[in-house]
């Protein structure tokens, strides 16, 4: 009878543990809710999540707000659970071919701190990781002394290995099999979780939970930078493949006669539309591509040969519209800036190339978290744990980061 | 109290419905079951497996056999639960673009009559509808007078929508938005369940349940026709896309200065691997392509032009590795041929340009079903129904067809 009940208790302490994230990760999709929409929305009567809400405050997770969104006509708004900006964080890196963006990142997907380096030609992963540890001394320096760090969120332009995240191959900086997360870690000096994921899936990720793709079940973010990638959301859930490598659409072949590719082979769609190209095209210095995005900023007229692109462009997103019949595609990084000037021609391109049938419910769209989609991805995977199971989560946490780091 | 028992009593039903048709999918896909794995596999007692056995063998769905594959050693195989032959079948339409195979396809996948007839060129889709259910009567002629059919499960070359089975495009066959199920259904004057579904996602299906994907969770069916055509599997579920399009690989944009496509387009794969490409490459005359499978078999030394021919066959897969990162390709259709006649040329073509990681995990096959992979998957879905509940699935099924249809 005795171990009867003490199954019992392990089990409902689990269940509990799994209400406690579940209502996390609600406000921490939604922002500030009030009680009655979290009883609405979570299925349980109002003791149970008022005593869940009582747990996650006392673990300093969530604080009283007024609800984001208040029920008009409601009278006055009742008290709420918000988001604790005092309360855990994350770091989330996004590593590019030329520069790396590290972030403190706290639930909501706040942005409180950021830095940001540029990361010179050929140089190898120790380097790399030296840079981003001091990125992260830096971001951390002013976080509150008793915020945990509950871990570290990495991107990378390149096939991660969803068993582990070795960074199999990133071709434009010329990384094989580099476990990058365990360098970020020895560089710091700390022990805390690490994960590492590809950029344009980490996109996808974010955009899907509170970006452009809210509520579609279908959506592809593409991320155009000096490698083109996809990240692909299908009937709600990630494309993954065997083995987490899924969604390399720069390496689609695409012209015969086209240029060498970094990957070794030859007119891959990233040759004829990714940064190298862009930089070409508007007769920009090749070896200064890290600029691009200012430089694309600045543009106003595009040229015909930009023009070319955006066909090029919406010539390669019809065989992706045809092979994944996406709701959405989200155009990320230089393509954001590419697509705002020559908008037309892509979209022209791609319903001269597309299907009709996929081509009709497929919208072409900026990214609604600006150039952030990608860093905030890496922000929510190290956030994930907290949601899964929050008091788990947060004892693999460290605090005092700023005086731990600092050394 | 009784609202609450009749609420409880029609729960339970539903439940033991479930299991029901959940029986018959193990035993379905399995072949034969003795009860006792029957047991352990469904996680109910034993007088429970036993209560729903007598339920279907009172259907008339199984019977009694011995198991299909009876453990050794271990003494003298009891009596097990067999799929009855003369029970519920369906009908399976493998339509494509120069011929239509029609068979009568009892539980197991068991196909008991087959026939087959030649589409000519140009044909409308109520003249081959005519030329269907003239199939049909020929195939259901001599079915067992009890036996119930299920339903008619189709196969076409080309874009279902997944809501209401409507051939968006059926590029090869030039039909927009046809209903083909109703047309079928009208020129066989009955009233039965009937689902339209693409070619390649049926193959891919059938090829996961009972071929060369069983127990692979990420696997492509390519279909190699006269169009060309991917059914993706991942993570173990169909990647259907927003409406059901996706895996329209064939026109993937591939030679940018390549032949016209039936789509409107240039240079799309299927230009450079589909029949007609095959056959321009051993010579063969282009309208008689519908004899392109015998006259390969008959095949031994490939030309150069055929070797060719693989080479960008393994040059598009090395696209669709990178792009869906499967296990397992399974080369259906006219590729079957092609692949046993050049299968270095591919193999070489597919590692020269896929990625390494995706490249190191992926296996090139043929279907484990031979030539009857699509029309299996027909079948499967026209079956399902009596998977989800079996009660209902007889319901809405007719008897003495060959007596019905004859007229
Ligand atoms: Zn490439
Ligand atoms: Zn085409």
């Amino acid at each position: 009878m005795s171990r009867q009940r003490s199954g019992l208790g392990t089990n409902q302490e689990g269940v509990r543990r799994h209400n406690l994230g579940t209502l996390l990760r609600h406000v921490h999709r939604a922002g500030a809710m009030s009680r009655a929409d979290l009883t609405l929305q979570m299925g349980l009567n109002r003791s149970t999540i008022a005593g869940l809400v009582a747990e996650l405050e006392s673990l300093g997770v969530t604080e009283r707000a007024l609800p984001a969104h208040p029920r008009t006509g409601a009278g006055r708004p009742s008290a709420g659970v918000g988001l604790s900006q005092s309360g855990p964080f994350v770091i989330a890196v996004d590593l590019g071919v030329d520069r790396v963006v590290v972030a403190r990142v706290g639930l909501g997907g706040n942005i409180q701190n950021r830095a940001i380096a540029t990361i010179v030609d050929g140089r190898e992963a120790w380097q790399v990781g030296g840079t981003v540890a001091a990125l992260i001394r830096k971001v951390v320096a002013d976080a509150p002394e008793n915020a945990p760090l509950v871990g570290i969120g990495i991107s990378v332009p390149g096939l991660v290995r969803r068993s582990d995240g070795l960074i199999r191959l990133a071709p434009n900086l010329e990384w094989h099999d580099v476990s990058f997360g365990s360098i970020v870690l020895a560089a710091l000096g700390v022990d805390v979780p690490v994960l590492v994921a590809n950029d344009a899936d980490l996109g996808a990720l974010s955009e899907h939970f509170r970006g452009a793709g809210v509520g579609i079940d279908d959506l592809i973010y593409v991320s155009g930078n000096v490698g083109v990638g996809a990240g692909v959301i299908t009937g709600g859930f990630r494309l993954e493949g065997a083995d987490g490598y899924a969604g390399e659409i720069g390496h689609l072949s695409f012209n015969p006669s086209g240029h060498p590719c970094h990957c070794g082979n030859r007119g891959c769609w990233e040759t004829e539309v990714g940064a190298h190209a862009i930089a070409k095209a508007i007769g920009y210095p090749d070896d200064q591509v890290a600029q691009l995005g200012e430089v694309l900023e600045g543009f106003r007229d595009p040229t015909a040969e930009l023009r070319g692109i955006g066909t090029q462009l919406g010539h390669g997103l019809a065989s992706i519209v045809n092979a994944f019949n996406p709701r959405v595609v989200v155009l990320g990084g230089y393509f954001r800036e590419l697509f705002r000037l020559v908008r037309t021609d892509v979209n022209d391109a791609l319903a001269e190339r597309a299907l009709p049938a996929p081509l009709e419910s497929v919208t072409l769209t900026l990214p609604g978290l600006g150039a952030d989609s990608v860093l905030l991805g890496a922000a929510e995977i190290a956030l994930e744990p907290l949601f899964v199971d929050p008091v788990a989560g947060l004892g693999t946490a460290i605090t005092s980061v700023g005086t731990k780091l600092a050394g």
